[in-house]
């Protein structure tokens, strides 16, 4: 008891003034305690607390057109905008007001997402499909790591996930998925958007995918890091051929390497998968497709392949030495992706060579890549 | 060249589209090439498109009151609002515009800090002051955590910086940082709104820091992690008096072991440190009088104390553990913060403890905690 009674004098000592960013949070939405969005029986509002705005407009990925539809909201007599609409299918939205023309976040929600340069509010619709894009309860850990490439001349910023019991078991190795964002995107995107460690410490937490280190990597060979990091691009010599390559030279030569050495990663083609959406997609072709060999598990997303006359004689390649997986996953109306991917799903039946094509609704959405690393994973390294 | 060739052709076989984030990025601005935040000549402009809008304000806290303090922006012919200031001195500052009385952030500047919940634009005024807040050349590990606190019941995040080198020489052991965050903030907010990756990585860099672990834990006891994790929150008993020192019961009993059993740390009071702002100064000034000899070095920032008659034998009780440093720092108009750390400043020239009150310019800002940071830093461990 007397330790107790200790315990509380020492704490009221302190004499901070009530911090700044506190103050700022109490006075949200104008005093008024205002809720946006506001999931309900299967229903959800929105709400902006705007006075002086003449329009207040909702913009938000489910609508009809993902990139351009708007729903006009309503202005209630306290100055609060408003709209209540049915919640779409459970999973990650992302939406933002516009007042008079000029795109606003919603300062009640404070979960936000960057995509590129633009920073949105999410909207969480829970349910079946998207279960596991929530916090599980066991975490994995997300570093940004630094590593040192030569043949780009710069130290890059890449983001790795090691699984749950990582830290505490120091004898087990793990097999490492290389996972690759998109053009715009960068070493955030799988973590933001993705929801990749929610993802995995899910998968990974029901039993459902093997723990895996997951290594997210910087795929624009020019940046450093994140645009929003501020560093300096360099500027690659588009005379070389070679630099069409650069990036998966320096993920196969480099970043693998890397992993292997700095982390307790299994050096082996059957404990190395790699995934990639868009732009991540055409590396993850590229790097089996040149580096036959060092990925066992190969899944190109939202991206398939453009016919060739060598494009037999590339598969071949990947045949020869030895594959585990090949899935292909796309959105049927991702058109340009959609008959890529299936050139190459009749190209590896040609060349005899097992492979799942995987085509899901939709299009070139973060949606279906979520989806896909969701299904994917527990495929892997089994 | 045979191999060049192929390199190239390998790469033009994907067939991807151009990503939704991709398109959204060009589009930005309405499609005019303008530039917000302009640095230039000891002057800054922002500019916001907003065609549709009747008054456009920028609001940013270098400004007298940085609180409320607004400028009213000027639209251009092309719709774009406009205004052109003397660039404040050296520093990091944030801002955001206000459009028919709502906040908006910066489309055009991708440089984003959270504090607490809300999301506002940076803007980067380059000079001595500042230059340790930019990225440096090596730079350190920052991870995310996951710890159990069997005293809370619950697993919590933390942040903890890894400075450059950690991985690569296994056999050296370091000091370790705990620095923690007020009120309204969390394990986020050192690293977002304090810099103290980019600080530390510079100093270090150049020399003026030793190499050091830095453990930014969540100081919110009934909190798992920022809510911006959307985890929910727990009840802490208020009649149980322990609870006032639930977080730092959790800190020294549990969170030190923790890092000093997953990573290489020196378990000694000489090579620990606490500092904190704030909230987190009582939280230094509480765990260095509830559990003296812990730490070696003792920085309450923007805090100070409150007298009482059991104040000397609390600061006697460290006097007895020893320790190597104690700084306070402080803004001498942060007024609260400021008596009380003159208070905590006579009390330890009144018990014979050497130690430094560093009075700095301004009140209770983060533009003194990374200055702060950037001052005691180099003090450590030496």
């Amino acid at each position: 008891m007397r330790k107790l009674i200790a315990l509380f004098a020492a704490a009221a000592l302190a004499v901070c003034s009530l911090s700044a960013q506190e103050l700022a949070n109490f006075a949200m939405g104008g005093g008024q305690r205002i809720v946006s969005p506001e999931v309900k029986d299967g229903k959800v509002t929105f709400r902006l607390s705007a006075n002086y705005a003449t329009r207040v407009q909702l913009s938000g990925n489910w609508m009809a057109n993902p990139w351009t539809g708007t729903e006009e909201m309503t202005k209630g007599p306290n100055g609060v905008w408003e709209i209540t609409l049915d919640a779409p299918e459970p999973e990650i939205y992302t939406y933002n007001f516009i007042v008079d023309g000029v795109a606003v976040n919603d300062p009640l929600n404070d979960k936000v997402q960057r995509d590129g340069t633009r920073y949105l509010n999410m909207l969480f619709i829970p349910g079946e499909r998207s279960e596991n894009y929530y916090e599980a309860t066991k975490h994995g850990t997300v570093t940004y790591r630094w590593y040192d490439s030569p043949s780009l001349g710069i130290s890059r910023r890449m983001t790795v996930y090691l699984p749950y019991g990582y830290e505490d078991n120091p004898k087990q190795k793990y097999p490492v998925l290389y996972l690759l964002h998109g053009g715009g995107g960068d070493e955030e995107a799988w973590t933001s958007m993705g929801r990749a460690a929610q993802i995995m410490d899910n998968l990974i937490e029901k039993g459902l995918a093997k723990p895996m280190i997951v290594v997210m990597p910087n795929g624009n060979p020019n940046q450093r890091a994140a645009n929003t990091l501020g560093l300096e691009t360099i500027t690659l010599d588009r005379n070389n051929p070679a630099t069409a390559n650069a990036y998966v030279t320096s993920l196969v030569k480099e970043i693998v390497p890397f992993i292997e050495k700095e982390y307790r990663a299994i050096p082996k083609a059957e404990s190395r998968a790699i995934a990639g959406l868009s732009m991540g997609g055409g590396h993850t072709t590229s790097a089996t497709i040149l580096f036959p060999g060092v990925f066992g598990y190969i899944c190109p997303l939202s991206c398939g392949i453009r016919d060739s006359d060598h494009l037999d004689s590339d598969l071949q390649g990947i045949k020869k030495a030895g594959y585990k997986l090949y899935w292909i996953g796309v959105g049927k109306e991702d058109t340009g992706a959609y008959n890529g991917s299936l050139i190459l799903d009749e190209a590896l039946t040609r060349n005899g060579m097992p492979h799942t094509l995987y085509v899901s609704e939709d299009a070139h959405v973060w949606k279906n890549w979520r989806l896909y690393l969701n299904t994917f994973a527990r495929l892997l390294f089994k």
